[in-house]
């Protein structure tokens, strides 16, 4: 019997490789193109223009560290905007937070949205359903230029690489607006890539970050489909200290939000550690 | 042209794979199959049994992970054993601290010494011609089994996974021996997989560590081409606290070493946060 592999296409040099199980979706929308098969390896995966997005077994690491990290780190974060993130989990990531009031999820491309919905459905859980969520299929430059000022506490940019579809989400304007519609302690992340294998993404998205915020930096996760060693996460605050939270206390946020001993990945000693870089990351930071 | 790529072989249903520049030796050993090549990403890379074993670009992460977290924990670590590591990586970062008197080391495949030394002489540089170092081609069981008590201070286990030519080191006589030739605050570090997808290891080697040591635990480091997040480097010492000292007194300790500044991966904060585990790891660990 022939084996089937999909090679992902991010690097011209170097790859991962997953055997297909079976074809689940594979779909061009307006924006990108969409496959998502069953794996031997990692259960179901999803690629968008070739790159992989999520799998149904490691997403947990992306999506705790997405989010719970700058939720526990600003303290009092009640209302969330999540830009992208179409296969509902940073969604459903944010909702487990008890404090959270609102949380607006403006994801471009619908196909992603309604094919997460029937062939992911473990990864959003009910997140689709609750009350507290709003979600718009919509451009999020639009959305976050005509957002109100201070409206939101946190911003989550759970993006594709700064290329097609998501490139406009690490320009000047986006980071301007971020900036605006965020509260006085406000805090957004985004994905910014492996610095091993893509140094550039991080360095000139913290310069942009840099001009906006007072307090630019990043925190690793180790992601097992992300491949190339630590992933960064880009931060970016309107308020200085929010890295310096000690251990005692992202505890004590993590168990009144309800998300402590809930996690696979994130604790609030990872919280802690995951600001610490290895110089080969920071020194892409430091000017 | 025909595009030329090497797949790992380590897992069946998910690989990496390289494109390949040329090709530089292509050996069958007495132990294993030994390839070497020139890759467009990561520069050369070595593989024992289709297993990605170093790279000259990722080489360093693991190296003072490997090397570095021991030493300074011990914090006074004169002599040192290294079962394995043909390529001489760990010996030279042993011998980069001031403080070492005498580094062993034992490697039970000569070729694949010779092959380092012929076309990886990078990661080694010149520490086969420092006369604290000796280096033995023979076999890391029966030299554990005859050293003397308390010998050495610290050992540096850097094998291949515990199927082949490395399984021997996994087992409990090597273990025993190795707590027996360890001086009073001894510690033991070995490469123990990617637990993401090498659970067992992690688990079952410590279990068996546990016998022979009354302080058992792993620490992690992020490894480009040890795909799957977090590899794990399995903890083991004859005293308890060592894995907490304070982050003041490692800097100290990594200064007086002449180690601090000089590393790309390893830094005092990195080091204390590396032994916090994230739950899907440390769950192996408090079975």
């Amino acid at each position: 019997m022939t084996e089937t592999w999909v090679n992902e296409t991010l690097y011209p040099d170097w790859a991962q490789r997953f055997r297909v199980k079976q074809e689940l979706a594979r779909v061009k929308s307006d924006f990108q193109d969409i496959l998502i098969f069953e794996s031997f390896s990692h259960g179901r995966v999803m690629l968008l223009d070739g790159v992989v997005q999520i799998t149904e077994r490691d997403e947990f690491v992306y999506q705790e560290m997405l989010t719970h990290q700058p939720l526990l780190a600003h303290g009092a974060a009640k209302r969330v905007l999540i830009i992208g993130a179409g296969d509902g989990g940073v969604l459903r990531r944010v909702l487990e937070h008890r404090n959270v009031e609102k949380a607006v999820m403006v994801e471009i491309d619908g196909e992603v949205i309604r094919l997460a919905k029937e062939f992911l459905p473990a990864i959003s859980g009910d997140a689709w359903n609750d009350p507290r969520a709003e979600v718009i299929v919509g451009d999020g430059i639009d959305y976050v230029r005509k957002a109100e000022a201070g409206s939101f506490d946190v911003v989550i940019v759970d993006s594709t690489d700064p290329i097609g579809v998501g490139e406009v989400l690490f320009t000047d304007e986006f980071y301007q607006n971020a900036a605006r519609l965020l509260s006085a302690n406000g805090v957004i992340v985004n994905q910014c890539g492996v610095p091993f294998m893509q140094a550039d993404e991080l360095r000139e998205t913290s310069e942009r970050r840099g001009k906006f915020f007072p307090d630019i930096w990043a925190y690793v996760a180790a992601v097992p489909t992300y491949v190339g060693g630590y992933m960064t996460l880009g931060w970016a605050a309107k308020a200085k200290g929010l890295r310096d939270v000690p251990v005692a206390e992202i505890r004590a946020r993590a168990e009144k939000a309800g998300i402590l001993g809930k996690t696979r990945y994130w604790t609030p000693e990872i919280h802690v550690g995951a600001f610490q870089l290895p110089p080969y990351i920071s020194e892409n930071l430091e000017g």
